[in-house]
């Protein structure tokens, strides 16, 4: 562990709380990044003798990614973010005018905008689906999962063609029950699309048995699995590839560029490419494929979410503690992200603020206003401790 | 100039001719990558210290590109490639059931057949314009410009709502008078709108009186810009600020990420950015700017283009020379691009395999199946002559 985050430049001068937001960069990977581009401009850019390089490179990277998820590489699309991932496929779901779309409201505004603009062309509805209120650490006991069945299916009607809602609330750090959801899902009369944003949930927590089940799962390699920003994947079900058509359409998602003037058989790949758009970074490819084996090398994904919850329990009761302190959920938290609220003075922004002059970095949540500090397997003590004494000086 | 050539690794090993599929990278601006990488995990990756730093780099960058096309920065969303540029806006331009596509024959695939999935959804017709028998050298002769405009002005209909053209046809070679149709354009009854391919004008054409006067004018910075893969940039009018919805909506594109959930209030920026999505490859943008500068350090526009010319001339002239070679263009190229015949018994792909093995980089083009051989200011005499007897021995 201390080797990996020797590895991590972002750690060696400042005391880092936001993971959610980016994760720090392996220099390794940053490496196997220069490495890559170095290759293109050897073989290629543009010659016969590059393109077997950049398709193992592609196919590598999906047979990852895919193995992280549980699922076949046919079911991977790569994507800038987690919000093209998301909005991809969206434009293409066969919607009629009166569907509903079933929407949490601990979602990214991102793709709340993104699902109203839908709604507005498309004639659908907006409900909100609460599960902010919901403040237990939901994870394995069965009550709480109840508690989030209940609300969902209190939130369905006869006319829902969709549910979003994320894998880890990025605001309170719940998880929610991804598969018992998707088999509910499956039992409805008009069977919904899931879409589920894993931008916090990817290189996190195990994902294989939610990332197989649902429609559209979307993430990033930029925060919680250490990888270059401007890449992620998204993985599609059979469905999606069926009865989705690409919107955003270019080279990526075509089958064969010529005759297409002319050409009235469907042009695109029946595969999740039919959902890429067109020329990419490929040199990303690499540095991704690296901080996920780096990841693996840190154990599995189960011994990984069991040291990252030692951490974040061990903050949340030190937060606990303090006096003018309130966690935002009841429990230990699931998962790594911890967010709370301090009665001070001070602004939540001047905390961060603050916080910042002493080199430590946590950041504040918009919408509730609510302070957030993330702890990931590279997490220190130290670092909980330095964070812990900063807060009471406040 | 040397200099400049020794600064890219991809033209140390071989002879290179597909500078309209991919350009080199300086190892200048790959340097500024990983610095830029480097500086991202100094100060950040996510912290309010980060936060100018990235700021800058977007906004130096959309200010560098501004430049180069004659126009504000407002008017710039920066893109992943010149297919999201061209499309970006497609779908959110007020089209009505019956509207009529005039679309090139000359086309990028992808292009092509985003509009075809425009046309499907929306009920909309395509009306193809034949671009591709027009093979003089189009450029300043008023006779050629004149035989451009009476093709389109004989594609136009009362219904027609949006023209698709590039600048640099991909295939023949020639530049199409961008200002002049766009004047066309605006005398319409219908005033249809008009996207811009510029994927082979950026970089190696002056634009800014193209640029400036179209509706959408995409292009990216890998292929004649020297740029990094997986960064481009769109211009975009005022009145397609104003008239087109964002489709692929992201974080990026909001004024405000509060009250999302309930602000009934437009929540786009009104500038370029109501069309860019979320999170992408910051270290990218200063390689992009590396190159720019670099590309300006090597003369104006105008004398680049002029450099480049004497060029394609010569290599025109002297494939013109060999008895089995039938360059596609009449005259010498406008611009670096020369496509040709071979009358051989070897199919255009096995001579660009055979070109291969003798270090020559060529490609095939797909429709019509010509090969092209593209000159840049970096392409040497000794180059185009050893292309040329590699030609002559087969």
């Amino acid at each position: 562990m201390n080797r990996f985050r020797n590895d991590l430049p972002a750690l060696s001068n400042k005391d880092y709380f936001n993971y959610g937001g980016q994760g720090p960069l392996p220099k390794s990977s940053l490496h196997a990044i220069t490495s890559s581009w170095e290759k293109i401009q050897e073989l290629g850019p543009f010659t016969n003798d590059v393109w077997p390089f950049i398709s193992n490179e592609i196919k590598g990277t999906k047979s990852l990614i895919a193995e992280f998820c549980g699922v076949t590489s046919h079911r991977i699309a790569l994507t800038e973010n987690v919000t093209s991932g998301c909005v991809l496929t969206l434009w293409g779901l066969p919607f009629s005018k009166g569907d509903r779309l079933l929407i949490s409201n601990c979602e990214h505004p991102g793709v709340v905008s993104a699902c109203k603009e839908v709604a507005k062309r498309k004639d659908l509805h907006i409900d909100i689906l609460d599960v902010l209120s919901l403040r237990k650490g939901i994870e394995g006991s069965k009550e709480n999962q109840d508690e989030v069945i209940k609300t969902i299916e209190g939130g369905l009607t006869a006319r829902t063609k969709l549910v979003v809602l994320s894998h880890l609330l990025w605001n309170t750090g719940q998880i929610m029950p991804i598969e018992l959801i998707a088999n509910l899902l499956l039992n409805q009369p008009n069977q919904p699309y899931f879409l589920v944003d894993a931008a916090q949930s990817f290189g996190q927590i195990p994902i294989r048995d939610s990332a197989s089940k649902v429609d559209i799962y979307a993430f990033t390699g930029h925060k919680w699995a250490f990888g270059p920003e401007g890449l992620g994947a998204v993985v599609l079900s059979e469905r999606v590839l069926l009865e989705a058509r690409p919107t955003l359409v270019g080279w990526k998602a075509l089958t064969n560029e010529s005759s297409i003037y002319t050409n009235e058989i469907e042009p695109f790949h029946k595969d999740a490419r039919r959902f890429e758009i067109a020329t990419s970074c490929t040199p990303l490819l690499a540095g991704l494929r690296c901080s996920l084996n780096l990841l693996n090398e840190q154990g599995s994904d189960s011994e990984r979410i069991n040291s990252i919850k030692l951490r974040s329990k061990r903050l949340w009761l030190e937060l606990k503690g303090v006096t003018s302190i309130n966690p935002v959920l009841q429990d230990p938290p699931p998962a790594g992200l911890v967010s709370f609220t301090v009665n001070s003075k001070l602004s939540p922004n001047q905390i961060v603020k603050l916080l910042a002059e002493e080199s430590i970095y946590i950041r504040v949540l918009e919408d509730p206003i609510w302070l957030r500090a993330c702890v990931h397997i590279t997490s220190t003590e130290e670092e909980i401790e330095r964070l812990i004494s900063a807060l009471k000086k406040l």
